[in-house]
């Protein structure tokens, strides 16, 4: 399988300086490490948002670093954890006195490396909180978890969390508004195809010419349904059905809808999938205050999808569309 | 070869309709048609800027519609230019008195309706200037052209005329900062994988497994090269060297560089080319005024990527550096 890399064991390396080689302006990555961090930060009287997990996800994470979501991130190696070692220094350097938000997806290395860095954090007296993001609906445990894993949900997290904290929000509250996006954030994708690691280079998974793969996670994990090929609109039915019965909602909530691109799929399939999104929304009863389409948080080259809706009130509203300026995701 | 679509036919109309759905308030679709403009155009006392051109290229162009870029875009079927009918309903819909500017990418069919088009609507009165782009470097002629292809420099020329008619400019000068664009940028892509057309199901050209082509071009034509698998780095080099031969600079110049990525290309590998991009532009004397990274002019779902550089003086730079507020590209 081809790719545009050159020895897949500098791939994240050599992927991060291109990144901080794009926006020297914002990106600074601290020396030894794979951390970015936001080049004027530690911001002083703010609570810093840090995030971090293995690469493969771009932009996730290092993308959503600037005004209104993360002070940094820390990448591991494709699909693995990033170390404490990094988690800590991450921390360290996002933290100008008033506390570190910690958001991580729920994978096992994620969240014991995160929470090794934070005790060595704490020793040294910085006040950390953290939130576990578990967004996907399809599995309650998987390969890498125990409970639900994190996934696209995730960006919103960043998101919110950020326009509090940029509003002058305190370590407490910064918290208390990510977790209520994780307690009203739901995600289901799928898999046209199987990813390829750079290190592995062919794929996780074996799909045949005529199948797909629902309830896909975002190592190529494996989903909960197997099936034919389907329509867009039949796999937009599945997808959003899901998301809507684990959220549970009643009939006239507002919602933030995500179609996410996995990494290799055309934006022309994210439209038209997002054009049945839009229809199941208005069927059930319920609006659509803004819709996102785009490759927010990818598995390397997976063609495929995910979908997520987050039920909203006033208050996140206003957080998810409070202004952000990082590489990924812009808000005037 | 699996797709996120229904029935072919119905593609790009779902996609306009998916699209439009994601943007309520700054979209709008004229009726029966394949044209999208601004909601809030065509804006008193503005020339408008118009561009367009076949689909499967997204999120050029109707991505690009938006303030201080385009006003409109027609989209024809996959691939294929939209009818002079489908031009001149934009030219008419994006006209607010003061004349429009059509950005069109040097193909026949696009050139040839066009020009059609800007006959029918100077007939009702509508002053209309037009700028070809051709700014792909590969080759003299091609399959679809005369001349070179109009491929990712587009993008910069909707920024610049964009900004330019935001500002007040008149036809003559959004025109001529247009054409400056044209004569000072040029691209460069490269394909590991074809893309595939909805209609046909099947790879538009056959590339074996250890090669890549040179020099393609955004329809699945043919490129300069086809040679074996090389590094990203070599690539880079090949595509940059290319482009820095056309532009003739002499080494002390500002750029703007574009690494874009055809579609079914992750952003990790958009980033590794994006690294020894910048260290060339270093080694040649010139200095990055702005690097852009990201999917700008696709092909489907073609894996590879395009590096686009332009030359800037004090004018260009005011121009892409303006704010925009579009669904693919926003600055502030």
């Amino acid at each position: 399988m081809k790719k545009l890399i050159n020895d897949p064991d500098d791939v994240v390396d050599e992927m991060l300086e291109g990144m901080v080689a794009a926006h020297p302006d914002r990106l600074r990555r601290l020396p030894d490490t794979q951390v970015v961090v936001r080049d004027d930060g530690p911001l002083d009287g703010k609570v810093g948002v840090v995030s971090g997990g293995g690469s493969g996800h771009e932009p996730t994470h290092a993308g959503y670093i600037g005004d209104g979501m993360l002070d940094g991130a820390a990448a591991g190696d494709v699909f693995s954890s990033p170390t404490a070692d990094e988690f800590e220094a991450l921390i360290d350097a996002c933290d100008a006195g008033e506390g570190v938000l910690a958001v991580i997806k729920n994978y096992e290395g994620d969240v014991m490396n995160f929470e090794t860095a934070i005790e060595l954090a704490e020793m040294e007296g910085v006040d950390v909180e953290t939130v576990v993001v578990d967004d996907d609906v399809a599995v309650e445990d998987s390969l890498y978890t125990s409970g639900r894993r994190g996934v696209c949900g995730t960006i919103l997290v960043h998101k919110a969390a950020g326009a509090k904290a940029a509003a002058g929000a305190d370590l407490d509250e910064v918290r208390r508004v990510a977790q209520k996006v994780v307690d009203n954030v739901g995600t289901m994708g799928m898999a046209l195809t199987s990813c390829v690691t750079p290190e592995k280079g062919e794929p996780t998974f074996d799909l045949g010419e005529d199948e797909i793969e629902l309830g896909i996670g975002i190592h190529g994990e494996p989903g909960t349904e197997r099936t034919d090929v389907m329509s867009a609109d039949e796999v937009t039915d599945a997808l959003t059905e899901s998301v809507l019965e684990d959220l549970d909602v009643d009939g006239d909530e507002e919602v933030l809808t995500i179609v996410n691109g996995m990494g290799g799929t055309p934006q022309m399939e994210l439209f038209v999938v997002n054009r049945r999104l839009q229809a199941l929304v208005d069927e059930h009863g319920l609006e659509t205050w803004d819709a996102w389409v785009g490759d927010y948080m990818t598995s390397l080259d997976m063609a495929g999808c995910s979908i997520t809706m987050c039920v909203l009130d006033d208050e996140l509203k206003e957080l998810l569309g409070a202004p952000a300026d990082t590489p990924a995701l812009t808000r005037q």
